[in-house]
């Protein structure tokens, strides 16, 4: 596979902004089962080796999945305060769980998790997302031997870009190139107005 | 009208924040007519007076302005770095253009208008945005005159949230708090698990 040309932009922001802890937050939307938006921020994990794919890790009990399930688009826009730009990836989404059959995905999930902190990894086993409030602390409490291995809950989410918009706020007028990628898998690229 | 109870826990992270310009800065995901999500970053402009909604500005010839037809749901993801707290919200777009005749409204997209800065005005005067960058820098220079009265392309942008869900990823565990609106149009608060 050949590196998308957009790659190297992503690469400089992150350089650029590397101080930044939330630098690596990107906002991913989704679509529900009544055709309406939603929206949070999730951490990027890097790409999958060998591809353009972004890696980001969720929940399987996470609302997002039923979302995924019924519409595979995904909007990611990820903005990089320090160097004032803007990522628009318009794609498609791909779930990895623990019953994935693929053995190379599989990997990905596992090395995903070996790369995730303590305190990362223990949400996974934390009581059921948005419901009432557990009151008990020990719920919260996970230890160390139950994480060695990725927990059932722990998904690996890969997001497959098919057009990348970039804003570049600085600069009067400011700076937009948007990639295509074609059917026949070849990135082109277009400056446009702002 | 009565002030949400959110609303307190979004001037507190705008407080708090204060030091950040990207603070202000939000996501707002749509979906457009194939169903699929769209996400970009946009700028807080402040609620409208006497309700609880944020106000956004957005030019007429953006492609949100189609899908908001389409879907008037919208969600929004916001970020405050600063005090690690996100607000999802999930609600209703209502778009104030030229056209509208409602003189309250009208008075409000005029209003907002006024507070924008020099340079954010002149971007509704610029050549057509996402086509083929203008080779002709003149085409984005804009006299301040041209900038007294709102430009056709200027249109405020309302969200009225229905549901609001605060995640404060500081605390082991993070604190999570969900707020609804019911038919009767009184906001509950529920905390739930992160």
């Amino acid at each position: 596979m050949s590196l998308a040309p957009w790659r190297a932009d992503i690469s400089k922001a992150l350089h650029l902004n590397r101080s930044l802890p939330n630098a690596r937050y990107l906002q991913l939307a989704t679509v529900n089962s009544q055709g309406q938006p939603r929206n949070r921020t999730v951490v990027f994990r890097g790409f999958l080796e060998q591809t353009n794919q972004l890696k980001i890790v969720t929940d399987r009990r996470s609302l997002k999945i039923a979302e995924i399930k019924y519409q595979g688009w995904g909007a990611i826009c990820w903005y990089f305060p320090k160097t004032r730009e803007q990522f628009r990836l318009n794609g498609h989404l791909k779930l990895i769980d623990a019953s994935c059959p693929d053995l190379s995905l599989q990997a990905a999930r596992i090395k995903t998790w070996e790369q995730l902190s303590a305190s990362a990894r223990s949400q996974f086993a934390w009581p059921m997302p948005a419901q009432p409030r557990s009151e008990k602390i020990e719920d919260f409490a996970v230890s160390l031997e139950e994480q060695l291995q990725p927990l059932e809950n722990f998904c690996l989410l890969l997001f497959a870009a098919v057009e990348v918009d970039h804003l570049k706020l600085r600069g009067e007028p400011q700076n937009r190139y948007i990639y295509r990628l074609s059917d026949g898998d070849e990135w082109s690229m277009v400056e446009v107005n702002p």
